[in-house]
């Protein structure tokens, strides 16, 4: 039965034919169902369902209720998946991030540099959430992220051998820092509004240059700057 | 009268709280009314539009049509406004960007670094569509905006003195591009789906490294990039 997402669910929802690939591509051992609309004519992602023994059904009901108000015709209904960090990889650390469109966002942004895994400290963003997924544009799907309860249990779990870099408002100027090629690093990012709790300045936080017109950088932005400087160096 | 809105206006809405607040205190000529809902009691807000001699008018009608879907409770009104560029900033060129929500969030990274103005060749998304509008968080009325009809156009005008650097797919790595802290650049990107026409290659193209398993960069973290070593070269 199709109902409204609930965060306890097990299963959630990929909204879009682009989303859903992504889904059939990345994860298909967790894709339970493609639903089409009866308004379409997605032959691609159909093909791919049916290849890979998933069931599609014609549902207008499931758009009714997952997504009424959007221009969408398909939509991948799967089971919640958990992964782990890889030891041998960066980790791009989020600090409670509160929105569900900026974290998928970020999950793209991972996904196209490619040199880190997401760890995810909770309360948070859901990162299955319809929206977070559907932000992400599917990358959810193709990275790793794992959720702690704090941030002591990720450091008790990866930060070994590995330094933590945080970003704060305070920190030394970001172009300064050098990252050597054969350290690992966990970069740290804070919520949205609050950003990182005091304590974390003892790491030794770097602060990405901007001008002093506006009070922080888009979170996103602020990965991307982060994971580019990695990725190349 | 209010009505839905249209691109070939010349008015249009700021959306929200946040919104209005920037429309107020960066462009307070251009505000001709401050909507608010009989839901709310948004005193900061109001109080400014008074000090300026912006009428506030309490309307539930406005939202209906303007925000029917969306938890907003403040609707700036503003009078489209030109903009120019300015000869001595380094530009950021977009041809023909076609997603509202990508036109504002650049436009949002285009303010945090403070560097470059926006030039955008038509056709394009509307750069005051509230969606942009709300998607740039405001920046919208911050920043220097200029449409041209073509990519030469926009030359003829600012294109002296300044080296114009496309970014392409197959162009060299931009890690190895320096910027000259005495020269100003025009930094040029394509459509989010089609990228720049290949005739942009006589420039001299750039691309920003990434991992072979995503087509292209989100255009907003391509541009964040890009911005951030301009701005502190």
């Amino acid at each position: 039965m199709i109902k409204k997402y609930k965060k306890t669910d097990g299963i959630s929802y990929a909204l879009g034919a682009a989303v859903a690939v992504e889904l059939l591509e990345r994860r298909p051992e967790c894709a339970r169902c493609i639903y089409v609309s009866p308004l379409s004519e997605v032959t691609a992602v159909t093909e791919r369902a049916v290849k890979l023994g998933v069931p599609v059904k014609e549902s207008e009901k499931a758009f009714n209720i997952l997504s009424p108000k959007e221009n969408c015709f398909v939509i991948g209904e799967f089971d919640k998946f958990d992964t782990s960090l890889r030891k041998d990889k960066h980790h791009i650390v989020l600090v409670n991030p509160s929105n569900s469109g900026n974290l998928g966002t970020i999950m793209r942004d991972v996904a196209a540099f490619d040199c880190a895994d997401l760890a995810i400290i909770t309360p948070a963003a859901d990162r299955f959430d319809p929206k977070t997924v559907r932000a992400s544009m599917g990358a959810v799907f193709g990275i790793n992220t794992q959720c702690f309860a704090s941030f002591g249990e990720y450091i008790n779990e990866y930060g070994k051998d590995r330094e933590t870099v945080p970003f704060m408002l305070g920190g030394v100027p970001f172009k300064s820092k050098d990252f050597a090629s054969d350290k690992k690093y966990a970069l740290v990012f804070g919520n949205e509004a609050t950003g990182l709790p005091q304590e974390f300045s003892r790491f030794g936080a770097v602060k990405i240059e901007q001008s002093d017109k506006v009070d922080s950088l888009n979170l996103s932005v602020a990965v991307s700057v982060a994971l580019y400087k990695l990725y190349i160096s």
